[in-house]
């Protein structure tokens, strides 16, 4: 077994946890991406996948995916959420997948079922930091995503309308967007979740009626167009707005 | 090893599923557990679970939660859904467990993550068949559960916290609720999945406001009250409703 099986011996072969990383750079939704590299001896190219890796012996899943993503990207103190599990008996079903496994684990044959976790992040305020496998990490646009190990590219996809599902309910944009931010971008952020075009008058006057941005003075500077005004949320007005819409919806 | 050993080769020894099935009897919200028996030798009690197993080999998590359930139940063709995996590394805390364990499992010492699955049902609909290791499956009152093995509590209590989440967004309760039934019943139902009193003229005022609620001609009959009136519900008239909500919400 050699080196291999001293840290190999505390990792549980059957589990692992996956880390879905949202962010956003102002005009495009992206996911938090590393290159895992190839098995030693193949042809050297990227080969991309989610961080994420097998729990450990004496940790919990939450404190597992906490690791793991701070081993492969650097990333620390990040909200994680679980939103659920994959298991499907063929999710190693690629010769390059398997390949890599045999140069890395210990039991590179088992069956692994994964746990998922995903969260939101302010792009500009982390920086990465690729460590252990990962050879690089990077920020990659949710729909011109690169072939995935694995069933990661699943993974991304039930991680997305998990996020789209929160969205009706939750401000979850304004965890995504810089603290100030202008109208579109945020209707840039929302158009990214749900997939679709949003109409820009009428996204302005919905969300402006809702009352819970705050325009500030400032102005874009040095912008090829118009510079737009800047917002901020306000959370208590949301807060309230929310509580407003829980008694008017099915909850009596 | 022996005859064990032939059923056993075929389980993952560190991946279960456990069902949480909530139903409802008109009056209280319920919980479908199983008595489990204990390790031969022990004083012959009542041993309180989930229905839950490892999963096997050659299925998928789903198709786990389906076999499982039917197995230990009887129940079957019942939607499931997940609703979160649980991992700590303590979840096999108890001697009394550990023992069970020892004699059905081949690797009883092993860490098992469970991955946990909800469902809502019409109590009155479905049989209950125990078998395999269950000896007996009954419903339980949610808020006078008995001790359970594992972290089973946690996860009935993880259970019911989706379901009070749901229950804002979704008609979950006529789910719960016989075709037709009284607006004490439904009253009855929110408490107790909100777990809180609710005004009876408020509650009255608001679901009959709401309009998608049919008032049928029939009445309760043999009841040692007033016999109160039969509604059901009228899904189409929810949905257009619900549109509504979430044009008014914060979907943009």
């Amino acid at each position: 077994m050699g080196l291999k099986s001293v840290s190999e011996t505390k990792l549980n072969p059957n589990v692992s946890v996956d880390c879905v990383i949202f962010g956003f750079d102002s005009e495009k939704l992206k996911v938090l991406l590393i290159d895992r590299g190839q098995e030693p001896g193949a042809e050297s190219e990227k080969v991309y996948a989610l961080p994420g890796n097998l729990i450990k012996t004496d940790e919990n899943l939450d404190q597992a995916a906490d690791r793991v993503l701070k081993e492969l990207t650097g990333l620390k103190n990040i909200y994680l959420e679980q939103f659920g599990s994959f298991g499907n008996p063929d999710r190693l079903n690629k010769e390059s997948d398997l390949q890599w496994l045999k140069s890395i684990r210990a039991e590179p044959d088992a069956r692994v079922i994964t746990v998922a976790y995903y969260s939101l992040i302010k792009i500009d305020q982390y920086e990465l930091h690729a460590s252990s496998f990962a050879k690089e990490a990077f920020w990659y646009d949710i729909d011109d995503l690169p072939t995935l190990g694995f069933d990661h590219l699943e993974i991304i996809e039930a991680g997305l309308k998990e996020l789209k599902f929160k969205s009706k309910y939750e401000p979850l944009g304004f965890e995504l967007l810089p603290e100030k931010f202008t109208l579109s971008q945020l209707k840039h952020l929302y158009e990214a979740i749900l997939g679709t075009d949003l109409d820009k008058r009428n996204f302005r006057r919905k969300i402006l009626k809702k009352d819970f941005l705050i325009p500030l003075e400032e102005k874009q500077i040095g912008v090829p167009h118009k510079p737009a005004q800047y917002f901020v949320f306000n959370k208590k007005k949301y807060e309230d707005y929310r509580q407003n819409v829980d008694d008017f919806y099915f909850q009596l």
